[in-house]
């Protein structure tokens, strides 16, 4: 294989925004081509943005995306010698095969061009339908091969998920057709384990081949792009590792704390919430500081976000708050340099008290309802988008208030588990060199503080043990007796697995938040509310 | 074809309850048999329940099902001379196609058995993948025909969307085959236009063949599945048609008010609310009586499902609140037999109005808040589930409040559209031979009376104009400049096109409700939250 210069663009497009994705590849072009590359190469749907969801389904969406890609193809005459691989989704001719319905009306495509010319389009073939993924769903599958040549390599593409096909051998169909290097456009959500999945999938399939891995790199309603791009030489030894886009994204390179990937996942929690932020027009972040740890790493995420000056902490004591609550609140604010208020709820407490009779339960959740009407009136009035403190173990077992502390636009830590939380605060901490999140917010025993000498632990297990359950049950997909048999109490198990199955009502009305685990609560996980299986 | 007596069994069952749907049809196999029928056909999954959703994913889920499907069969042994199709998820021995990645583990089949033996099984070929739609996701498509005798009659299975498949002239392989009768369970859910739309697919597979279309009846989360089971003659003629369970579902009869498509809308509406409400182990209701003709029809609504004395109406009235919003109110209470009572929210509003400064939004949205707060207080206190009352219009344009009057645990109305809301007061109040909800609620100006004399439209355009926008931008799937090419105002249009679109994120949290409509606001509308895309 002669030597090629290849460019891996991590870009950030933001759906239907095709004037901004268009001016952000142009200006890439433009770079490549002034550093003498000979192709460059975007990731999956990078002049749409991805996922389109159904929006897939309106025409107008998918021709104004064609115009635009003619437009750069136009455009491209400016760059000699640069050929350019650019996904984007175009309106498919061929109808779907027979085997099943569907709306689709465009494919998954990625199209080639170089010198003001379109060299040839390629139609992503295999279409996810698990987990988040829809684009069996929202798309047409293709069926072509797209063989071309730059500075004397013969190049094919693969789609994302094409590449996760064992089964086809592919990849030794190229190999057999005489392809030196496989292009592999992506939109690859970030999950703990994926970096090394994805490198398994493409060496599995290349096998023999050079590969040019490109992802997208930002994020999107609940799931975050998280780039990672890489190249393969034909003997599959990575060659080029791209990372996180440092600089664009992440303040603190994954290799300053060497194998700690409680850093990566921190950077990945930052960009989603102000990805989130950006692309929906909004700068300003309104939060409940209650002085434990997990209001106090959104915080910190927020910080990092969206910057201390546009971060809003508020107190909101109540007559069951203790001194701590409130010191811990205050140092956390003052160390992340964020604005804070403190609102006292009792006024609002005692006016429904007197207007209501309220159970045991109900004089709980109301004290954190009275807050969410407080921090959605301050998020009404001055434009801040209310941050949702809620972690995994608490959103899994419904251990939150409806309308409550559940309430907020974005929910940034709900698919991190609340033993994670921890260690993501302590490694906060030693990012910035200083107990910036206050370690009695860290080793307190966690608490609602909804009535006297209230703790997590009165009405659930141990956060360790909580969590190890929770995650056979929901990322490992056992049943309650499979985890039985691992050694787990019986009845924890079958409490624990109860409490997920009858707060599945409170996470359909859930706010979105970033995804981290292989199946995070959200568009992955499609259950249905009323069910009855307790006793399989 | 010789003469067989064919049974259609409607039946209602919950996801994952296998000993109380296996009780149901051991006991229509009884009756059946006491018929003296040879053919009894349940409708899709009527085993397992359906939608299963990722549940479907499960093992235990799917094996307890089967376990339960060969005691049936066993107990068949029972009935001589009864054949019985009964539809339920399988295991797959085989994998999926090449063509793209899932984490299906099981078929959607159905079983045919009689006297204690399984003669064959069926499973699905077509799985559908839109709308609602997730049988690919979570199934593994089957390839087999079965063809079976039943008293002479030479038999084989389509389900569901199967016969909705007119390019694989499936239909007339069957009759090639020599097939005399197609036996085609269903999970079809009700929309307004889908009983004239299953005959036409019915007849356009049947092609000369007979034809027995069985559908589940009875609630599941957002979907009603309507009953509406038919039998076809060889000629394509309907000789038997089943109806919505009259006297098990529905009170009134869809033919009492001749052609009122309108009395069969507000039977599924209630329905839906009912088997929520009784599923998930719920009986009673609170919701807000406003005195307007939303929360009125709701009410309604909630009478018909779990009764007058099951149905808590609260009267929030604050310092906006108009004489005849409170006299509305009391009037429809009184005629419905409901409970009420009387809860001024006054007092919390200034206890917030003290603590804290609120633009004029803020303090609209603060009082739909507060009365949320004490609504899910008396939830909370009562175990009420509270209904949320918000129609389709408002929901569309986010004409509402999160956390306020979105706030609920269902929402009947969901998919209903304001013009539709009035026709249905009008119906209901046709039904019971008197103004059951005051007149004054049908005919006054909508308005939230969140401010002095605040009406709808003085934000919105009057509601057959906004309906009929609405209508052509969701269901009909038009761009904005389509709309505005049939001769709307162009600035009419593109305003309510960004209001739909700026409330995706509330959508996204809001309560299920019933699905009426060709494309209703849940899981059969996936948008990104994140969209630019307002100028194409």
């Amino acid at each position: 294989m002669p030597e090629i210069k290849v460019g891996l663009a991590q870009t950030n497009p933001v759906v239907g925004d095709y004037e901004n994705n268009a001016a952000v590849i142009h200006s890439v072009m433009a770079q490549a081509h002034s550093e003498g590359l000979d192709l460059i190469v975007f990731g999956e749907l990078a002049l749409n943005g991805y996922p389109l969801g159904d929006l897939s389904y309106r025409k107008d969406v998918i021709e104004t995306g064609e115009r635009t890609l003619e437009d750069l193809i136009a455009k491209s005459a400016a760059f000699p010698a640069l050929t350019i691989v650019l996904g984007h989704a175009a309106l498919s001719a061929a109808g779907r095969p027979g085997i099943q319905s569907s709306d689709a009306i465009a494919t998954n495509s990625a199209s080639v061009f170089s010198e003001g010319k379109l060299i040839g389009r390629y139609d992503k073939q295999r279409l996810p339908n698990y987990d988040v993924f829809d684009d069996w769903r929202n798309f047409v599958p293709g069926s072509n091969e797209l063989i071309f040549e730059v500075a004397g390599t013969k190049c094919a593409i693969a789609i994302c998920e094409d590449i996760w096909d064992q089964d086809s051998a592919r990849g030794e169909k190229l190999k057999g057709l005489g392809v030196e290097l496989v292009i592999v456009p992506n939109g690859s959500p970030y999950t703990r384990e994926k970096s090394v999945q994805r490198r398994a999938a493409a060496k599995a399939f290349a096998q023999g081949i050079s590969l040019a891995y490109v992802n997208l790199a930002g994020g999107q309603d609940e799931l975050v792009f998280d780039g990672d791009s890489f190249l393969l030489d034909s003997t599959g030894k990575e060659i080029v590792t791209a990372g996180l886009n440092p600089g664009l994204y992440s303040k603190f390179n994954t290799a300053e704390i060497e194998g700690d990937s409680y850093v990566q996942l921190f950077d990945v929690l930052v960009i989603g919430l102000r990805d989130y932020l950006q692309k929906t027009g909004q700068r300003k972040v309104v939060l409940g500081l209650s002085g434990g740890i997990d209001s106090a790493l959104c915080a910190a995420i927020a910080k990092e976000a969206v910057g201390s000056e546009n971060v809003t902490g508020v107190l909101l004591p109540s007559r069951y708050s203790s001194d701590h609550s409130l010191s811990d609140a205050r140092q956390l604010a003052q160390n992340l340099g964020i604005d804070h208020r403190t609102i006292e709820i009792d006024a609002a407490h005692k006016a429904f008290e007197s207007s209501l009779a309220l159970s045991d339960l109900a004089q709980e959740n109301i004290q954190a309802r009275i807050r969410a009407v407080i921090l959605m009136g301050i998020s009404n009035s001055e434009g801040h988008l209310l941050v949702s403190t809620g972690n995994k173990s608490e959103v899994a077992v419904g251990y939150s208030t409806m309308y409550g502390d559940a309430a907020g636009g974005f929910a940034p830590i709900k698919d991190v588990y609340k033993t994670d939380v921890w260690k993501l605060a302590e490694t906060y901490n030693q990012i910035r060199g200083f107990d910036a999140i206050p370690s009695n917010s860290i080793t307190k025993p966690p608490s609602a503080e909804l009535r006297p000498g209230q703790l997590d632990q009165d009405l659930l297990p141990d956060y360790e043990l909580l969590d190890s359950i929770l995650a056979l049950l929901i990322e490992g997909r056992h049943t309650a007796s499979e985890i039985v048999a691992q050694g787990f109490d019986a009845q924890t198990v079958a409490k624990i697995d109860g409490m997920v199955r009858a707060s599945e009502w409170k996470r359909s009305q859930g706010a979105i938040g970033t995804k981290t685990t292989s199946i995070a609560f959200g568009r992955g996980r499609r259950v249905p509310l009323t069910t009855r299986f307790g006793e399989l």
